[in-house]
């Protein structure tokens, strides 16, 4: 895990947020009611890491035993269902709150699944779960294939960052924190230069 | 867990039979074969407490130990296969018996989940879960849009029921069953009044 | 379980690379880019077994302790990414191997539910949502009605084939092996003739 620091705890926060509000404005898109959209909010938020504990077997789930996902994603949906306009327009600094939360949710899932007893090509793929599981429980409660699957650099920089921690790992476990700040750092970093220059796997 | 009694088991059996009938006459809608009937039938009625006992670790999931709902599942999948024209005629019945087993499930997922060291929040959250679950499951299964998170009064009353209970048991835990009973019945007699006199939330 | 002989695991391989085939495939219709076509082939291939271990509380689920299911997943899916008409021209002969792993999957997930103290009904269930699970997730996933809840004679033949596991199982547990074969072929050979005579369930 992750020292517990300020820095880190910031980031988390604002990935989680991100992530709520994604799920939030689904939900208005689809014409969910409140009570709708603040589900959609909190699928967005913690489907990753719940599908990740699991596969784990780590039950219940780590973020039921504490009600901080599940506050923000409260808040997030219902500032989305109230003032909706002014969160749409802020859409373009969503997603890069976003792409902090996939570097962060890549790594320390796949971090959290090296304890597990699993391989290490499925420790990669449940970081890549945990940073993408939410974005697709939420395409596929609105019945829409996920926007994952198809032409967009999201999760590719995922993958990334789950293969350099788990690689860093394997290589020198001394030097864990080392790779947990590096795979989120490329991760994150990929994606905001994909947003930035509009870059698309071509087919 | 609700006493044992004569009431309830009615309750609950007429509850299950509903949720089932909802998958089965989903999946009829969805031209699916007699076998695909059975297991939306089996999904509607089944997945609320199958994901419950999942998120709480209680594996294999509670109503794998017994054939009751699987049984009635089969029993209302066939019923409605091949008598569909009569239980379609019925769906307002069957929204009344609905009504009921959204109640019951409201208040026995969300009581069942205070046992596993969950935060209370996040049981009132179970408690939704075990009443909305399978709703959204056949929903999902059929690639629509759960109805739930529409304008719907449905998922409110669940909310509703699920919080009397973990806030009663919070504050006076010797009266577990009042509060049991308090919440079933406020979540049941809301969806009944909004069913009654077609209650939407406005957007 | 099986014992471990050679025949066994080239109908496993194959039927394997048949299901991740299957995902992967759908995936490039529905226009995924390389890693996507790669996550649905591993859904295809691997949900069936994951659900089943999920619900019987055997986790991390077994295939996630081996790279056998993974590695031939990502063989699939890169393979139908970068040869995707010819893959595509060969979907009769996938077919084939498709029912024989159907059958495969669903005595042995049928089997490995006996050992976990829930009713024989619901082992047939676990036999079934092994074998069509991927399928369903694969659909689900895509937006799609699974196809196999439709007029197709997919589910009954896994259906049979888990019934006469575990009857026989039951009936004489000391010739496990004799009706796990059995279960298996007749579940394949039903699929086959499904196949081959474009048999469809009348409504």
């Amino acid at each position: 895990m992750f020292p517990d620091n300020i820095f880190v705890n910031i980031i988390n926060t604002l990935g989680i947020i991100a992530f709520a509000l994604s799920g939030a404005v689904a939900g208005m898109k689809k014409e969910a009611d409140v009570l709708g959209v603040v589900i959609l909010s909190l699928i967005a938020a913690s489907c990753g890491g719940i599908i990740r504990d699991l596969m784990l077997g780590d039950l219940p789930p780590e973020l039921l035993r504490s009600n901080f996902i599940l506050s923000l994603a409260v808040f997030s949906g219902l500032l989305t269902f109230f003032c909706y306009h002014r969160v749409d327009r802020l859409h373009h600094h969503i997603d890069i709150l976003d792409a902090l939360g996939l570097g962060l949710y890549a790594v320390v899932g796949a971090d959290k699944a090296m304890a597990f007893g699993i391989t290490p090509t499925w420790c990669v793929g449940l970081g890549l779960v945990t940073a993408v599981g939410g974005g697709i429980a939420r395409d596929v409660m609105l019945a829409q294939v996920p926007t994952i699957l198809k032409s967009e650099i999201y999760a590719t920089p995922a993958l990334l960052g789950a293969l350099i921690l788990v690689a860093g790992q394997s290589w020198r476990p001394e030097y864990g924190d080392v790779f947990l700040a590096l795979g989120a750092v490329v991760c994150s970093s990929l994606r905001l230069l994909a947003i930035h220059f509009h870059w698309h796997i071509r087919r």
